[in-house]
């Protein structure tokens, strides 16, 4: 029975551990009454609510809602929706999201870097054969994107020891890290680079940022870690470049079309390995105290951390 | 024309790039005079060789040899050679092969971890399936051997989140790694490990040590990362683990016959991925002034750093 005078957070996200999240919302927030969709009693009582993957015009029902969380760290999805409600929509900055990713990066430069794709091959056909790859200190590794993820994963990439470069829209500077900005720099800062991140933010910007014209500036051979959204890279292309060999190899994330469909050529490309959107989780252990505190912040009046700038569109 | 007033420098090593050795010995000790095998001149000349892959019975050839530096972290080659003279024998710790170590295991920890195992078999049948792993502080990480090696691997995983574990066969204490050491502190120490990695030096007592016996004290569905030696591992109950599920995943790099013969059950192997002993390279550009500085030490009458205990194996 939820207590009338408390606020109503509710969660409505489809395809997460919804029990999970609910003892860490519980535990967190006690200061809310949680409710679960489609259990969301009366709308007109919702004062907060968890997002993710919901059909468009979903949030409109819910006329007294003050803010929206999303459970993920991209927000295209949500925005995509012309009839999200103006107020605060926030993205999910959890520290265990961020750590995943810098995991997955790290373990996929080093994978590409120590020429593993090529083992993989050659174990096909029972082949004995060390390459040895220059080392890590002259290894040139190219970041897109330098927010909350992608910052964090050329730091961790210039920790190792690779040489960094970073690109991003507007200025941005890191510690060990040679950065570069606007479509003007991106030639120079894609020029010679040997294993390819992207972590941009998905904008009309940078769609299709992961192109041919791009692709050529690469030095013969690249790798490609594509953990930004599905609509950053041109799939025609990519598959032109792993032909051509301009690319090596590709470690991809996220798709066009998620799940990938069974007949993509991607499953199959020799150098292309799919990992099914995993690179990095949200835990409700971790995140379900950053929501809550976000909450208790709006209800004391104060504005939230992490509020999405929907102009930019992040 | 070598001047026979300089010490005499034999490099006699199979199966790696000599003109790069070369140039980088040259580079690093202009105080010897160089000769590369076959050209090794009058053997009565020869003072000090940088030995690999040589036949039993190389070295004894040259009776005015004052040291033999190995050119990797392992002698084991060396010691089998009953007739190898009774001077100091070098082991190589370069810090590029140390490096080049820490990458290869960080790298396939995370891969474990990350369960990108699991991920290769599904692409096998286009399976899009997201499997979460627990936070990176809750795996369970086990090295054995605490050596130069080992112990800057247990370093280097602890520094990322894993949860470490360490076993020597003499006690040893690290920071942030639990140790363990002996007989009598193996079956604790494996005890619900869900990655284990070898990095022990070869001996008698260390043959085989990656055998059924431990392995049933490992997390049911474990991962093996052997970047030992090959003797190391019993391979029948590595099959046999693999097969009951007790190891899920494996990541070798050495082998009881290398190259590992094309008919050998681990190149198709669901789950096991063979590397050509490749998981690290002595480089020419670091490993000469190590070579050239021990010369120096040797010939002011020093001893050299980094000498093997024969009795010990390492």
């Amino acid at each position: 029975m939820p207590d009338r005078n408390l606020p109503v957070l509710l969660f409505a996200c489809e395809g997460v551990d919804e029990a999970a999240w609910a003892d860490a919302l519980r535990g967190a927030a006690p200061d809310v009454a949680l409710r679960l969709w489609p259990e969301a009693g009366d709308p007109l009582d919702v004062t907060f609510g968890v997002a993710w993957n919901n059909p468009p015009g979903f949030w409109r029902a819910f006329p007294n809602l003050r803010a929206i969380f999303s459970l993920g760290a991209g927000v295209d999805g949500l925005l995509a929706d012309p009839t999200l409600p103006d107020v605060p929509l926030v993205r999910m900055v959890d520290p265990s999201l961020a750590d995943g990713m810098v995991e997955f990066v790290v373990m996929r430069a080093l994978h590409h870097h120590r020429l593993m794709h090529v083992y993989e091959q050659q174990q096909l056909t029972a082949t004995w054969r060390p390459v040895r790859p220059p080392l890590i200190g002259r290894r040139r590794v190219g970041v897109m994107g330098l927010g909350e993820l992608g910052g964090r994963c050329a730091r961790a990439l210039a920790g190792l020891g690779f040489q960094v470069r970073g690109w991003s829209r507007s200025p941005r500077t890191l510690p060990d890290v040679e950065t570069y900005h606007g479509e003007a720099g991106l030639a120079a800062f894609a020029e010679g680079c040997e294993i390819l991140v992207c972590l941009l933010p998905l904008t009309h910007a940078t769609q299709g940022a992961l192109n041919a014209a791009l692709f050529e500036h690469l030095a013969e051979g690249a790798c490609l870690i594509q953990v930004g959204r599905g609509a950053h890279l041109v799939e025609e292309d990519l598959l032109a470049a792993l032909a051509s060999g301009r690319i090596a190899a590709a470690t991809l994330d996220v798709f066009g079309v998620e799940p990938l469909p069974p007949g993509h050529p991607f499953w199959r490309y020799p150098g292309v390995r799919v990992v099914p959107h995993a690179a990095a989780f949200t835990y409700p252990e971790t995140a379900a105290g950053i929501i809550a505190a976000n909450i208790r912040r709006l209800l004391r009046g104060e504005a939230a951390n992490d509020v999405v700038d929907r102009s930019a569109g992040y």
